[in-house]
């Protein structure tokens, strides 16, 4: 297998050292608009004798397993021939939600498998944003359902850790631990703090306003999905592994969208466990436009400038790739089922807990990016013995859970279940 | 009297509309980095058949004594040279706190006298900012105070609503209401909301996040000038005319550092009726560093680009000059006096409130800005009959008050006085 990582973000430098340490592909490009950080990526593989930094190799590394280029990833055509020079089979998204279009189209066009950990953003109800649906997330990708099942590849979408292990979740307890399923609803809380810093978001703040300000989206059966105001249905979760009680409110994201269309469920919702400060940061920003992603103009050295407000609060904030060093605590994400098995009502929280030491001791990757990281390398080792296989636009739902749990622990970061 | 306004904003075309109603001076050249706006100043100034929206008099207006002319206020020499040019006698500073040390020396350097509404910069002491005062308001403009006394000229500095009138009130207290002064506490507060915006502040955001993010300043007899943290000293502030309590904290303004130079007080403080919630916005944009000044690099249409993270804040939030139309509500400035008059303990507020509706109707100028606009008017004219004189820079309350608070009743906007 050939992979074509775009993206060499804080997640894409935890793909590749994640995956240097397994052996189901031949090689991967790393790509990115920024071929300096798609090379340091590369650099700082481990391999025989440790890490390359200064990239002396000359942009290969693990063995020359690794290789950097650039790329613009809204350039399809770009893509495109990038995916054919290097004869990828599989094209593994890293980037902002923004570009899977262009990148889901080129691997379609270039005949390439496709990976994603977020989908083709949502547009709200232009006049109920709070009741109904608009464009829903994933939707864009969905009306090219036909032409990737003609195409005999597969495009698996939402296969980061939310959406992505929770929808991997869902489907296990679908299969082995419930006859008939009431809820299921992702609960995302962590316990993390980054010293020196009051407010320093552990995940790229950009999709963080995104999923958090758009209008939060619930499925349930006979009414199907539809629409609330921003942080609603505030619940108190507790974590488990020493995180503790969260207070979680509804958001949107792509598991509501995807586990229904696999999983049988009266009810899917996803809720993140914000906290009551985070939120009232969200508030303010929303409420002076700073959320806004189309441009304002403002005085620059040179005269006036065309600037996205969401791109200066993103631009005054540390990158969360880099708070490793000072951020203690850990993360989970996890899928609460509701339902009845044998006859009797049961509920269980699947799990998957990080520890932000232990992942920058074992990988130099803060625990939430890695996390989101480790997922796909699992998904695509998959797909590459052949464990998981299909055609057409799937979920992570869509598969048997079963192998994708058991190669998970085996990449030494096992899950949990509690039953409640 | 020959006068050069420069700052065609809102507090500088508010001047122009009531100067234009006096007969004290000659001519008004209206000098903005904008020149469509100083022209828009001068086209909407009253005159003979009503205002001239369209311009078509080729800017000049009023009986043609307004003008209008292009000036960078940072740029010194230019400033200097539109001085000479027009033969004006003062100048009338109406921009950003951050245009004051070109404009102020400009003048000096021109031999014209010298108004402004605000006073230079301060910045933080290095190492202890919430004890101890770093570089103080206003700190180099006094380092030319000499200068100025052999200049023969004026410079009256913080001659707005608040530093300015609220100086007369503590002046005027001290000639006519006690024989000692225990405390002056300048107190702003407003009940002014805005239609269709949840957040749109009524005076301009860069001064405002200057003012309250900055450490508040404190003056104390024998302590002298020390500093606090942000929102220090939370009181409720009960306003006249039916404004009603608001909940004020101390912040960082002038007439902390005016009052004491030429006033007796035991304590002089400023107290600003920010709310709760506005409070809690100013922190949050604290917390993410959107308060900030220095440029941070952004993505642009063409590349990056570098912008000033408040300079964003600012361009997402609506022109507060425009909102009058929208705005309902009361503006009050006043000033607080606690001592003793004839043995016994008196304690009394004089302050001066602002109707929107009655500043729309009869200027066209929102509440606040209007306020802030008409006292520098007034202290024009008294310049200009010679009821007020003097060499050196000078605040407020180094002159008599009586004439400047018998001038403001008979401009039509009267101020009170509340015994408690």
């Amino acid at each position: 297998m050939r992979v074509l990582l775009v993206g060499a973000g804080g997640v894409g430098t935890a793909v590749t050292r994640i995956a240097a340490r397994r052996d189901f592909f031949e090689h991967m490009v790393v790509a990115d608009y920024d071929e300096d950080r798609a090379r340091a990526a590369v650099a700082g593989v481990p391999r025989a004798g440790g890490p390359d930094p200064a990239g002396t190799d000359g942009g290969t590394a693990g063995g020359g397993r690794f290789s950097a280029a650039r790329v613009d990833a809204s350039d399809e055509a770009a893509v495109r021939e990038l995916l054919a020079r290097e004869r990828c089979d599989v094209l593994l998204n890293a980037t902002d939600p923004r570009f899977v279009m262009p990148l889901f189209r080129a691997s379609l066009a270039a005949g390439a498998h496709y990976l994603d950990m977020a989908m083709s953003l949502s547009r709200p109800h232009p006049r109920r944003p709070y009741e109904e649906c608009g464009v829903k997330l994933g939707d864009e990708q969905f009306a090219l359902a036909e032409d990737w099942s003609e195409s005999g590849r597969v495009a698996l979408v939402g296969m980061g850790v939310e959406p992505g292990l929770s929808d991997v979740f869902a489907r296990h307890a679908a299969d082995e631990l419930f006859d008939s399923i009431e809820e299921v609803g992702v609960r995302d809380g962590a316990n993390l703090t980054v010293e020196g810093h009051d407010f320093a978001p552990s995940f790229s703040i950009w999709t963080t306003i995104e999923e958090c300000l758009n209008p939060p989206v619930v499925f349930e059966t006979g009414r199907g999905w539809f629409t609330t105001p921003p942080f609603s249905e505030p619940e108190v979760f507790d974590f488990p592994e020493g995180i503790g009680p969260v207070e979680c409110v509804n958001v949107e994201h792509e598991e509501v969208l995807l586990i229904p269309r696999w999983v049988d469920a009266d009810r899917v919702t996803f809720k993140y466990g914000l906290g009551s400060d985070f939120v009232n940061t969200l508030r303010v920003l929303h409420q002076i436009g700073l959320d806004r992603t189309e441009p304002v103009t403002v005085r620059g050295a040179d005269g006036p400038v065309r600037v996205s407000p969401r791109d200066v609060v993103a631009a005054c904030l540390p990158d969360p790739a880099t708070l490793g060093d000072r951020m203690r605590g850990k993360t989970c994400a996890g899928t609460w089922v509701k339902g009845v098995r044998d006859g009797r009502p049961r509920e269980v929280y699947l799990y998957h807990v990080v520890d932000n030491e232990w992942s920058m001791r074992e990988y130099g990757s803060q625990a939430v990016v890695w996390q989101t990281a480790v997922n796909p390398v699992v998904a695509l080792e998959l797909l590459a013995t052949g464990a998981w296989s299909g055609t057409g636009i799937l979920g992570p739902e869509a598969f048997e859970a079963r192998p994708f749990l058991d190669l998970l622990t085996e990449y030494g970061t096992p899950w949990g279940m509690r039953e409640q």
